[in-house]
């Protein structure tokens, strides 16, 4: 793996660069759709692609229990199980195994659980994490960490920091596919911007890779977060990069890159397609509201996207209302174009110093979609 | 419209041809997919564009219920609502009055149901059919009929072919739309012959500009079915298409073709698609089955979709066990493909006059394939 920064801001953190990878390069700030269970919903991996994204992220805890990570790796690996030639990031499970498994049992050793499938009892350890992770092959993998729930009080953020620590030990002595893939450590520490620039400096110590910044967007408030995360920046060198796991809309994006952020990932715009939301400029219409059924209007007059392109906002109600697989298609797609669209517009803006002008603009768009909806319903 | 044939087998009634409608060209035989609600279910039309078929069939019964055919004709028409710029046929909704509507009370001058979404009262006589369908705007619209099931009794038979033929006449009356859609009559008659061959004798002094033989494939035997095909099509004028309603299977299009027909259309290649089967040579692939998990063979190793192209029966299992579009999206487009190319390899064979070889080479493919099938299970 190789991290160039390209422009960085005179003003703030914000950079540009370019990461390469075994698989190929990623332009920073980017963003990866979520690929959970080795597909992105609704999508196939060409119109990823063509969309002009360049890494996805897909999770750990998933394909270990279905269809499992051994099947993978002898089928070839994740890149040509799913299709995609491009890099591909996978967590380390940590999060999934803290918010979906059943029946949980927490050891200094590593985290006992059920499957919700069939209530299968399994182990996994940082040891275990990292197997997994190169069985699948991604070309950026993740130490195993414990992400502490909003709130937590300072005692319990503090152990919790520490396990963390000594399982991204524990990962990268695990980790022995050094040539291909790529660890990174996972900064926790909850809302204490102490425990997170500590935690930070301990990991940047084990000298990896890069560094992702986690157990954000659990709850916390916005400026809880931003704290946590410019904390943490502090401490990491400028010259490896950084990824905001599980962040979020395009405002946090702006306001992370502002902050140093170079990766981020979001199921949002997957998700709110499938329930009949679009992200347009200004905020979301749901495509459900009967003042659509007569539209001819394209979702955003101004998206130059398949789906705006070619469909009116009428025709999409109609395929939501009837349950037609292709709604949940042509918003993801349009959602997802909004998505990289927005990366494009911050990446242009640290290069021209202006993202103080992108976030103006962006904030003109939400006050003019609001009194847009406002005269409409 | 216009018809014109170009090979006609010297063996059979079987011809190829060139059927020019104001959205294009459709080469016959052709198989029409199905896009009952304005869409082909898991797909793009540039997608049913991209598999080669020229004309898709949609259903009346469905777009007056929703979203309604006025909001359709306001929005530009129904090739613009789609996004499909090709032929389109729609049925009238008589076989679906028949079959899915609540509450029915058929009369000499239609049919009052219920709506299974509202529960509304809803009345479609042959004019409100033919009204309904020109403000579709399809290129092809049917004659109300009413479609009888099997069994049926003789006099029941007849007396429902009396009224189609009294409910044709009205709606060739009713039908203003002349110069860009054109109607084609149904043949019914159930499995009587005598009937079917009265009932296209009396649609011909019609003098519509296609026909086409309804209510088969309802449950009778496939002898049956043969026979009452032929019985029609032996009244119908060589110059002009004909469309069998519903069918089918490939091998129902090898033997329909014999007989002289041009049109066919089936949901079954869609919707088996969504339950986890797939076409494959002489036979369908569960692909739910365990001996798939770890199979790393495209669905079909000869086939060059894109599914086939890029995904291992693994792969497949693995998106269809957790419920992801993307199962429906390749099956469906795997099916598709499939389906036209049965369809080229039958219009090649009427223009070298090798039908019976055709026929020959897929009961074998079929052998094999049951072999094979109980070799590995």
């Amino acid at each position: 793996m190789h991290f160039q920064t390209h422009h960085r801001s005179s003003k703030c953190p914000a950079r540009t660069g370019l990461l390469t990878l075994p698989h190929g390069p990623v332009a920073t700030p980017a963003f990866m759709p979520v690929g959970t269970r080795a597909a992105v919903k609704a999508m196939t991996m060409p119109e990823i692609e063509s969309l002009g994204f360049e890494m996805v992220l897909s999770n750990t805890y998933h394909l270990f229990l279905r269809p499992g990570d051994e099947i993978i790796r002898n089928l070839g690996g994740l890149h040509k199980f799913m299709n995609w030639n491009r890099p591909i990031l996978t967590d380390s499970g940590g999060y999934q195994v803290f918010s979906l498994a059943d029946l949980r049992r927490l050891t200094e050793e590593g985290v006992e659980f059920a499957s919700p499938i069939d209530g299968a009892r399994h182990f996994i350890s940082p040891e275990k994490a990292i197997e997994i992770q190169q069985n699948l092959g991604a070309d950026i993998i993740m130490a195993f960490d414990e992400c502490t729930p909003y709130p937590c009080e300072i005692e319990q953020a503090r152990k919790s920091m520490e396990l963390t620590l000594r399982w991204a030990d524990r990962s990268r002595n695990a980790w022995t596919r050094r040539e291909d893939q790529s660890l990174f450590g996972i900064v926790q520490g909850s809302v204490y911007p102490e425990l997170r620039a500590e935690c930070a400096r301990r990991l940047v110590d084990m000298d990896l890779p890069g560094y992702a910044i986690g157990g954000l967007s659990v709850g916390e408030p916005k400026d809880l977060m931003y704290l946590g995360l410019e904390a943490a920046i502090a401490e990491l060198p400028v010259d490896k990069p950084r990824y905001a796991m599980g962040v979020g809309t395009p405002l946090d994006f702006l306001e992370s890159v502002r902050r140093g952020v170079d990766l981020f990932d979001c199921v949002m715009p997957t998700r709110v397609a499938r329930n009949g939301r679009a992200y347009v400029r200004g905020g979301q219409r749901n495509i459900r509201n009967a003042r659509y059924k007569t539209d001819p209007r394209p979702l955003d007059e101004t998206c130059p996207c398949e789906t705006c392109r070619n469909y009116s906002r009428a025709y999409l109600r109609h395929v939501n209302q009837i349950g037609e697989i292709l709604a949940a298609r042509l918003l993801t797609l349009h959602n997802l174009h909004f998505f990289q669209q927005c990366i494009l517009d911050i990446r242009k803006a640290v290069e021209t110093d202006s993202l103080d002008e992108l976030d103006t603009r962006w904030k003109q768009e939400a006050q003019e979609f609001d009194r847009e909806s406002e005269t409409e319903s």
